[in-house]
């Protein structure tokens, strides 16, 4: 009775998401302290301590009806006004409301990106490993998803091999960066090589090829990590932020878009951006969470606990004989499994408790996805387990 | 750049919006309190006051990370559990959390549904005057929008009509039950009738057409009218609910879908709509609203104020010649248009800074719509604006 893409969608559900409901069953059996969840990116970090207050703040400041109300489908002008003049304080960007649109996490962001530029077929690019999620936001609007390489070793775009992907369909381009699964930030260098060679390929084949940056870990980095603004090395840029990750609120669903002013027809991708957040249901970005963003842009939640078992796993796995790349940034982890069957790896995990995500599910086999956003304590007590299950393939 | 479909929703952006931004723009030049806009349902009457002592109770009671933070697609389970509860009590039905998806608002619910179901050029029909987003949702899914129009007079299903708008293409029947912009609600006769015409058609072209009722304004219902519950008449029923209205809420996103247990393929329906919640980029209706509507299952807004509102403004147009139905629900009233040209009227109007939405943007020519979801101070001060422009066409 449903739709043929769905049914194929949920033939191939989310590993990810069964994984973070089988810790929950697991939790209740074994007890929560000894199911080690590495499964899904669910902050452990607790938001600033300031939301609450700020809640309290607008709740006591305004109206009911101005705080849960409908406004402009961008969303609240002020806090546009806001969003954008923090970033040009931090970009040292010149942006205004009208290149801000308010949305439901970046997940909506992309949503409504794609809504607005895709035609039936049009084809999206994304490296691997990838972000599961883009093939089915690609396929909401009947794109076509293109799996382009990156360097093994590195994680970082092959761009010989992207050359060969773009082709006259090609209409976007999605990067994470920092990345999930793989904790890899992007340098300037990168960026500019990104950049150049979709200039090159516009001019050659004279259409216009979106760069859509997705960003929701960019204040997840580790040991001084440069994140460059992509807004500064391509014109026709967005990004797509979220407070998921940044703040801890990853159920609330705000974040917002960035249009380049440079863009071609700005003024119209500004309006249809507005439009799908309508049409695809969102209508706005939720009003009590964007009058709280507008009042915690300077606030951050403590990036030091990550840092603290980013080094505690890396190391340990490292000295058990794991190969991985440190990550310089997000919470994620993104080692070769022991054995190359990444799915049987996950599986033979799951009887010591231990929770990863195969590298499949990333378009990357051979590997797993670690997210390390869990306590601390969780974390060191896991770490026999990760010894048992090294021990099954008598590494050490 | 943007898309072909896009490009056609743009160059007929929503009026009700347009007018709504309009009437910001006049609010700035002549005072908010000379300004007379009836163009869109943004509830002026306030949130219940226990919303704001929830929310409190909330943010003290539990840990931030559990009320910020993601949960399974389809909602909280606890939340779900009373959200059935409720559902059970008011309507005598044997629902669980199994049935309901927590979705944001009823546009987001809507979208979902049709993620679900759609294959490309699948058929939806919905009667005239229709809600002008239902055609968008539809088209989202490169989905085919088809009217099928009311008995004039009552605006109620034309069966007839109905029944040779039916083909093997049909996959679902929006309604929208009280009605936007009507007023109207649907009798049981009426939902009886056409639950009866939808198995009739099931059986003869062997398919399954899926009735999906929307019904934000179940509980804005005026002189004891009854609004039937659906899931009782027809298998293949979805309702979409949003606590837009009823809790004065629009600006928060959050309202649910009920997913009938006697579906066909009732599991497998489950999983998709929780998956296209999850893929459309809602993930999750706002965590910490799912956790307000848990504890404000029972709370009402002022629904008198709307009907105190219904009464002065539906007497005083009938008092000046307008041909219109009393609405029995919602906070809206479609009388005639006093010219043919419902768009002129439209224009005409705006210069008593009378802000009204042509019927043609409901697919119904002729006729306009009025959300009287104003104060009553204002609407009060309105009617010489409607007596100045009645004057307009020497009415009186």
């Amino acid at each position: 009775m449903i739709s043929n893409t769905m049914k194929s969608v949920i033939s191939n559900n989310s590993i990810i998401r069964a994984m973070f409901e089988e810790g929950m069953r697991l939790s209740k059996i074994y007890g929560e302290e000894n199911v080690f969840d590495y499964s899904i990116g669910n902050p452990n970090v607790e938001p600033p301590e300031s939301i609450k207050k700020v809640i309290n703040e607008i709740l006591n400041e305004e109206t009911p009806n101005y705080i849960h109300g409908y406004m402009n489908n961008s969303g609240y002008d002020d806090v546009r006004d806001d969003v954008s003049a923090f970033l040009n304080k931090k970009h040292d960007l010149t942006l205004s409301r009208n290149n801000i649109v308010m949305t439901c996490g970046a997940a909506g962001g992309l949503n409504i990106i794609l809504r607005s530029i895709l035609n039936p077929d049009d084809e999206v690019i994304a490296f691997a490993p990838y972000f599961g999620e883009y093939n089915h936001y690609v396929n909401n609007f009947c794109g076509k998803f293109i799996i382009s390489p990156t360097t093994p070793g590195t994680f970082e775009p092959d761009l010989k091999a992207l050359s060969e992907n773009i082709t006259s369909k090609t209409k976007a381009l999605i990067i994470n960066n920092p990345n999930n699964p793989t904790g890899v930030v992007y340098s300037e260098e990168v960026i500019q090589g990104l950049a150049n060679l979709l200039n090159e390929k516009q001019k050659e084949l004279n259409t216009t090829i979106y760069l859509i940056s997705d960003e929701p870990y960019r204040e997840i980095i580790y040991d001084d990590t440069f994140v460059p603004c992509i807004l500064k090395y391509y014109n026709n840029t967005f990004t797509a932020y979220s407070y998921s990750k940044s703040l801890s609120l990853p159920g609330e669903r705000i974040g917002y878009v960035v249009i380049n002013t440079l863009m071609d027809g700005f003024e119209e991708m500004t309006s249809a951006l507005k439009v799908a957040n309508r049409i695809l249901g969102f209508i706005n970005a939720p009003s009590l969470f964007q009058r709280v963003i507008a009042k915690s842009l300077y606030a951050e939640v403590d990036v030091s606990s990550y840092k603290k078992n980013r080094d505690l796993l890396y190391n340990h796995l490292i000295s058990l004989g794991f190969e991985c790349i440190k990550p310089q940034g997000t919470f994620y982890m993104f080692p070769k499994s022991l054995i190359e069957d990444d799915k049987k790896f996950c599986e033979d995990a799951k009887q010591f408790n231990l929770l990863l995500v195969p590298g499949s599910t990333f378009g990357c086999p051979g590997h797993v996805r670690l997210a390390y956003c869990i306590s601390y304590e969780k974390l060191k007590n896991s770490l026999p387990a990760f010894d048992k299950l090294a021990a099954l393939y008598n590494l050490k």
